[in-house]
C-alpha cells in the first residue's frame, strides 16, 4: 500500500495511538519493532488539542512527529462510545465531550474536514456504528442504519472531492495526497452486507473497510461476515478490517481476504499485564511467574524478550512501574507486527495454509496459568 | 570510579530506580542519555520482591538485566520517610510496611545482609535520618542521633567485613566485590559533622557520603555544611552527597569537592511535566506551550529534544499520555547527565570556575511562564 508519507507491506497491523502518541510507547520504540502505520482518533484528537491547532503545526505528522503513514478514525466510533448525551439523526452524531460537557455536531462533512486538516494518509467516512442487534427487530433497524450510512458515505465523498478540488477555503489541507476509505456496514445480515459493500464501491473510494464487526458476536460469526463481504471489495485495493483483533482473528481474517487491522487489544493489555506469545497468553501478575527467569516468550526477539526475565516483569506490574506499560507494551506490538511478518512471509512463499493450521495449534498450547 | 560492574566517570549523577526501574524509562532508555550508574531502594526492594528471591536470581543486576554499576541506599531513609508506626531505638528501626502493615525490623547488620543479598556495587550503612532541626533543643537531639549513627555504622561495617570473611553463611553473597559507604550525620552543626567524619573514616570504609542536608534547609546554608565537612573526607575517595539535587546544588557542591549524587528531582518532576533547560525550568503544561514549536531546550541534543516540540509534549502531558512521562524524564536526566559531563570536561581543562558562573547565569535567563 503505497501513501504520501510511504509504502506499507500488507496485510499490516496498524498500532492504535489514540491522542497522537502509543501509549507508553515513544516513536522510537514503535519503529524499534517495526511499526509502517500508525492509527490515530479524530474523536480525541479533534476535542485536544484542536483540528485547527494541529493544522497550524502543519497536520498531525509534524506535529506528533512521526512521519510514516497515519491512518485516522472517523471519530464516529468514539462519538458512540465515549460521548455523552449523544444523539444521531440524519445531519450527524451531536454529543457532548467527554473530557468537558462542550456540545458538538459531528456530521459526514464535518469529520472529513477534521481529517484534512490532520493531514493523514488515510481519511474514513463517518459510519453509524451500531451495538450488534440482539433483537427480533434488528433486520429493520440495521437496513435503516446501513443506508444513513450509505448516505453518510455519498455525503463525505463530496466533501473530500471539493476539498481536493480546492473549494473549500476554510478547511487547511495538511496532505494533499490523503486518500478516503468507505465502510460497509450491515451488521450480521450477508445480503445487507453485499447490498452496502456494492452501493460503496460504486462512490469509488480509493479503499474499502468493514466496520461494525468484533463488537460482541462469536469469532466464527465474524469470520463469516467477513468471507461474505470481502468478494464484493475489489482485490486490488486494500480491504480493511476495523477495530480487530485477536491474533487468531488476524490470520483467518487474512485467510478471507482483509489486508489491514487496528485493535487496541496488544496495547491495553500489555498495561493490564497480559502478554501474547508463541505459545498462548500470560499473564505476567501471576505469582506462578514470581521466580520465572525465562523470557516472556523464548520465541520472541523483541528487545523485552531480550533484556527481561518474567520474574522482573511480574515485580514492575505488580509494583506498578510506568515502565512494565512500556516493556509489555512493546512485546505484545512486536508480537502482533511479527505476526504479520510471518503471514506476509507465508503467502510470499505459497505456504499460508500450512502457516494457518501451525499457527493455531502453536497458540492453542496454552500454558497453565492463562 | 571503579566498580565491578564497570567504571564511573565523577563527577557522576546517579539517576533513581527505585523498585529496579527509573520510572517510565527502560534500560535503553537510561543508556541513551548516558547513565553509568542506577540507584535503587533498599526498602522498596526488601519488601517486594524481597531480597532473598532476588538473590535466588543471581542478585539485582541479572534480575533486573541492568549490568552496570548500582548503588543501593540502606533503606533507612524509606523508613523514616514511608513506613508506618516507625519507632527507633539502640538496636534498628521497628516499622510496618507502607505496602501490607506488616511488621519489620531494620537494624544496621539487617540492611548490611540485604544489601548483599541484592548485590549493588555500593552498599550503604544504616544511619538515622533527623529531619531539619527547628527547635531550640536540637543540638543534643543531633549530637545523639550523630553518635548513634556512628555505633551503627561500626555494626554495619563489623557485619560486612564478617560477610566478606564468609562467616556468615545465612547470607547469599551475589556481588563479591561490592564496597560499603559510610554515611557523615550532623545536621547543620559544622562540629558535629566534623567529628562525625572524623569518626566514620576512621573506621576505614571504601568510602564516605553525607546524608542529612537537603532536607529544607536553605540552598546556601547546605553549601555551607557540604564546604565544612568535605575537607575531613579522603580526597582519593568518591564523596556521596545523598538526595541533591538541583542543577544549581550539583554545580556548587562539585565546587566543594562532591563526587556522586542522587535525587529524584529530574524524575518526578518531569512526571509532573516540570522540564530542566539550559534557560530555565519549562513547566509543559502551561497554556503558552501549546502552538510553541520549539524543542523544550534548543541546546539539548536528548532524544526528546530532536524530536518532539513543546506544543506536542504539552498536549501529551495534558492528555494524560503515559508517553509524556517517558519523553520528559529521558530529557531532563540528559539534561542532568549532561551538566555533569560538562562539569567533569570543564574540571579536566582547568577551567572549571568559568563554567560555574557561565552556568549559573545561563539557569537564571528564567523562560516568562517559569
Amino acid at each position: 500500500m503505497t501513501t504520501p508519507h510511504g509504502q506499507v507491506e500488507t496485510p499490516a497491523f496498524m498500532p492504535v495511538g489514540t491522542q497522537g502518541a502509543v501509549k507508553g510507547l515513544t516513536h522510537r520504540d514503535l519503529e524499534s519493532v517495526g511499526a509502517e502505520i500508525l492509527l490515530s482518533n479524530t474523536y480525541h484528537l479533534y476535542l485536544r488539542p484542536g483540528d485547527d491547532l494541529i493544522a497550524r503545526r502543519g497536520g498531525l505528522h509534524r506535529f506528533i512527529g512521526w512521519m510514516k503513514p497515519i491512518l485516522t478514525d472517523s471519530g464516529g466510533y468514539q462519538v458512540f462510545s465515549l460521548a455523552a448525551r449523544r444523539t444521531v439523526d440524519e445531519q450527524g452524531a451531536r454529543f457532548r465531550s467527554h473530557l468537558d460537557g462542550s456540545a458538538h455536531l459531528l456530521t459526514p462533512e464535518k469529520a472529513t474536514d477534521i481529517q484534512a486538516q490532520l493531514g493523514s494518509d488515510i481519511a474514513m467516512v463517518l459510519d453509524e456504528c451500531l451495538a450488534h442487534p440482539e433483537t427480533a427487530d434488528g433486520r429493520a433497524l440495521v437496513r435503516a442504519s446501513m443506508e444513513r450510512t450509505l448516505r453518510w458515505a455519498r455525503r463525505a465523498r463530496d466533501r473530500f472531492l471539493a476539498i481536493r478540488d480546492g473549494v473549500v477555503p476554510e478547511v487547511v489541507v495538511t496532505n494533499p495526497g490523503q486518500a478516503q476509505f468507505g465502510i460497509v456496514q450491515g451488521s450480521l445480515y450477508p445480503d445487507l452486507r453485499e447490498e452496502s459493500a456494492r452501493e460503496t464501491v460504486q462512490m469509488g473510494f480509493e479503499a474499502y473497510a468493514i466496520g461494525g464487526l468484533s463488537v460482541g458476536e462469536p469469532p466464527d460469526v465474524m469470520y463469516e461476515m467477513v468471507a461474505r463481504t470481502t468478494p464484493w471489495l475489489p482485490a486490488d485495493r486494500p480491504r480493511y478490517l476495523m477495530g480487530t483483533g485477536t491474533p487468531h482473528d488476524l490470520v483467518e481474517s487474512v485467510a478471507r481476504g482483509i489486508d489491514l487491522f487496528d485493535c487496541v487489544l496488544p496495547t491495553r493489555n500489555a498495561r493490564n499485564g497480559q502478554l501474547f506469545t508463541t505459545e498462548g497468553k500470560l499473564n505476567i501478575r501471576n505469582a506462578c511467574f514470581a521466580e520465572d527467569d525465562r523470557p516472556p516468550d523464548p520465541a520472541c526477539g523483541c528487545y523485552t524478550c531480550r533484556t527481561c526475565s518474567r520474574a522482573y516483569l511480574r515485580h514492575l506490574a505488580v509494583a506498578n512501574e510506568i515502565t512494565a506499560a512500556t516493556l509489555n507494551t512493546l512485546h505484545n506490538l512486536n508480537f502482533y507486527l511479527d505476526t504479520m511478518r510471518r503471514i506476509r512471509d507465508a503467502i510470499s512463499l505459497g505456504r499460508f495454509e500450512g502457516f494457518r493450521v501451525a499457527f493455531h495449534q502453536s497458540l492453542s498450547r496454552q500454558p497453565p496459568d492463562s
